[in-house]
């Protein structure tokens, strides 16, 4: 496995919704963008490590904006960091309407993928190399996310989790947007 | 609005996995489960509140098993807690293999709704009201998944947060499953 | 193969009809909800059996009411007699739209299917058993159904239609809405 | 409303089974069928009387033959005969192999239509004229078949059905297959 | 492999343009006619050569008129010549309005294939048969239309094509519609 | 309506090969490509127009490289030129494997596009610009593409084509590859 700069793992993706993407009201269906977040974001972790990949965790997806019939969406994704096991990927979500207005933020999440190999078994990622200010502070928030995964699934307990508990203590947490 | 009980709220979705939904390797894709799950507790929102949804958020959702093409997927959904203008969903996802052997619990995750009326406003939601001991945890527990939810997005500074910082203080956290 | 109550077969399904399955009037089209049908009736074969199946038959289906862009579709399914290499499926389809009202039954109709094994060969199921009233209705009258079947498929005489002619002299049937 | 012959209401739908189509075990899955037949017989009504339609029912559909992955799936529809409010569809439908074996007949089936217009309701259709010896006994035996509808519909007393009443006294039922 | 007319060839397929069918305005979208005739002409192909095949070229199409939700569309095809390893089919695309206006052409296209075995490797076709006078014209015309693609793709020098060449030296060029 | 460079309509458009999109050899089906470079290239055009569009032409489209389930698929599309009524937009296609080999260009192709407003009226475009020596031999070779496409769509005598004309007079045909 061969490291590469969170660049190197960017990705961009876009789509109109169709009518088949809406629900009854016309706007995008939540359930569709997270099944297309799941593709896109997968595609980053496959550019970094050239394998297949299995989605083991979603969080902290918040949808702000409703997308419309029509509108496009674009979204970005990128590696922020490498785990024993798993990576994360940031991606952010915009909408554009082709009505000349440019185009707007519409959220942005996080979604944890295991590198496998043919028989489905776990591979170990090389780490990724943050460049820029925003790629390290993803970079350096992703432990606090990871121990907040685990609490949330009941795998560590809450008093072990070193980095999390500073943020209650004075810490900042620092939004990614 | 009327208000009801949690089991009022409860829905019951099954699909078997088709060759449509798998990815190369044959499983369930991960984006296909969270496209279901959003439909599936949609329903439970709905049954509460006669009234269209938008997802707001989805957090701590957390693949462990893969599901394999054929295997049949249940995902079970009710509504824990109500705020002013968002509603949470638990919701359950269990596999089962058509070999006789048990259904297994694949894995659980909250998604948050809002409910609007047909020009797409919010319209505040009643309150659920939970009974047994499962649904009165959870209903417990909503208030601090709720203020994570609005740190994550920035929208709360981490010392307010008194319910989740309690949790590092020697509360213990109660993993749902 | 081990017996099972009619009741332990139950299958509950839930859809809401989005654009894609609506035809150009905005209605549910026919076609998929014979096809939510079929993937419903199916699972409720593979409760009872744990054996993959496919469709043999399908019969008296009546569409009474059209079920628009973003109602709610409930499909019960149970298991009503299982015969030599077949097993028949009643099923019940329910719409409910958000503004209120109770549901209402829709239609329900009749799926026939053959259980098989990896080589696509048909497996003997073994019997189901009724309990409530309802399901010894289903039960007693699967076989005057079945003959039904027959005759229209071309592979009985009327005349051996023992059953089914005793239905046109005199007896009663029985509608099972 | 003209009225038209059998044959002007001929429509022929193909199809090659992709994976989109097929169920695990990777034959055409049953309700994939069923939503083919509904839209290929549909067209032959609206060739008849130019206007939307609906599905009202559907019998006697009976699968005999797995057709796979890479088949060529044949669909040929006529009208029938016109009731007052419906339109019955004779369908047959064809399987063939991309092997130089011929195309084998793999199951027929009837649907019944009610033609409606914009806003929904119920148009009378014209009659359709049988002229070859199959067209003319689907259109003899249509009226058998639509008082076994009302009848497993509940709508219509055995003792009523006075045509399929004869059918068991002696009668024969002629299978159109 | 045998030899047939080009009449064998010939496959009719129908499709009603439903909402998942159709962009932000209400029209089939470009790319799912592109998607529908390279199934229809691909049918074509099979029937004479009893094999699968693949898209190898896709060449003057032009979309003339919008195709609207609930209109019927209908694609004719049929080879129109064999070269080494490749086949020509010719097809028209008929959209028709149930308001009982006849249906009219909407466009019509040449498409490529090369038909291959089970390893994905070309096999040579037997030659088809112009029989009327539209098949002996386009089977005329299939030598320049080759050798306009080879150009294209940058696999023909311009001065080589010496049946092209002679369209513009005072040629008549015909067009098939 | 704005001009811009040719770069500033650039669309990149990514998706993985998954089983819905394969035919029975497991390959991405020919069609489904034509949609999604329909949809890629439609982008392109409404980056520059902020208009809805609709497909006028598809021509020279050739496929070279089978692409597999599984692999990755990347269209890069930009607009070469604006003709009163219509743009015609550039598409290159790759496919990159995950086996750590560098993705390989499958095909590229022209697609042509009208901007139209709510009411489906044709909308005239401003100019784009090209920058690139590529970007300017695609805007000078653009002339002689739409002279083929109105000869081969019947609206052009070959004679009145100045600029195809030359090309076989002795000047040479630059391949976009």
């Amino acid at each position: 496995m061969k490291s590469h700069t969170c660049s190197f793992t960017r990705n961009t993706m876009t789509e109109i919704v169709m009518p088949n993407d809406t629900n009854p009201l016309g706007n995008l269906m939540g359930g569709n963008l997270l099944k297309w977040m799941d593709i896109a974001s997968s595609i980053s972790v496959m550019k970094h490590t050239n394998c297949l990949t299995v989605t083991a965790a979603v969080d902290s997806v918040s949808f702000r904006e409703p997308i419309h019939l029509g509108d496009l969406v674009v979204i970005e994704s990128f590696v922020t960091r490498v785990f024993k096991s798993s990576l994360e990927v940031y991606l952010e979500v915009f909408k554009r309407k082709f009505d000349g207005t440019p185009r707007i933020k519409s959220n942005s999440a996080y979604y944890t993928f295991v590198a496998i190999d043919k028989n489905g078994k776990p591979i170990p990622a090389a780490e990724v190399i943050p460049e820029t200010e925003k790629e390290k502070n993803l970079y350096a928030g992703a432990k606090r996310r990871r121990e907040l995964r685990l609490i949330l699934g009941g795998r560590m307990k809450p008093e072990d989790a070193t980095e999390l508990k500073a943020l209650f203590d004075g810490g900042i947490y620092q939004s990614p947007d």
